[in-house]
């Protein structure tokens, strides 16, 4: 590198010496996906963006039938019954799980497609 | 519901009665997705969460060759140039962007299969 002239008439970088302007020239339309879309699908991750959540999505995942009882959910995550049920409320509201009352305990079911509709959206940006 | 004999001997419900029992049995081992393992991947998936950084992803997506000046990124988003600054730098820290500075302005790409690598992880629960 030593030998190569060094111009300090022209302190400008590269860009300008060439022409090109510092201002900012967008030479492309810019494609951003509108707000409230960017909301509610910010939204529906956020459902998932929970620790406790997702235990509780692949808890009921590796049962069999992709369905658990209650019963069966809130001893190994460690947290009080009314933690663990709100929880469930959430995953049932976004339509993730499905609840079902048989007798005295309810079942939570994945819904199928669901999860992987939410991420196919994502990828699809 | 008038009429119906009431047992105040057998005040239970029905799964008792039938000798049901009311105890939770379960008989599948419950394979919950590690604590430490959960929060981390809540904390990726919280980084996309985010309608701004949603729309980042999308403008950046976009662009040819997946990458965006920082100055054709601030003005569509209506936002101070602090706050989109922010959501870059988090989705840079997240290893979802890249950022390339070149003379007055910073480029940011999208790191080829990180988002797809995140979905991929719950996609898998």
């Amino acid at each position: 590198m030593f030998g190569v002239p060094v111009s300090f008439t022209s302190p400008l970088p590269l860009a300008d010496i060439t022409g090109r302007a510092e201002a900012c020239a967008p030479g492309t339309e810019v494609r951003a996906l509108p707000r409230e879309e960017a909301q509610t699908l910010a939204a529906r991750l956020r459902v998932i963006a929970d620790p406790t959540r997702l235990r509780l999505i692949s808890m009921v995942s590796a049962h069999p039938g992709r369905e658990a009882c209650v019963c069966d959910l809130t001893e190994p995550l460690g947290l009080t019954q009314g933690t663990v049920s709100h929880h469930l409320r959430v995953l049932v509201d976004a339509g993730i799980f499905t609840r079902e009352q048989r007798g005295t305990w309810a079942y939570f079911a994945l819904v199928p497609g669901a999860v992987d509709a939410l991420l196919g959206e994502v990828a699809a940006l």
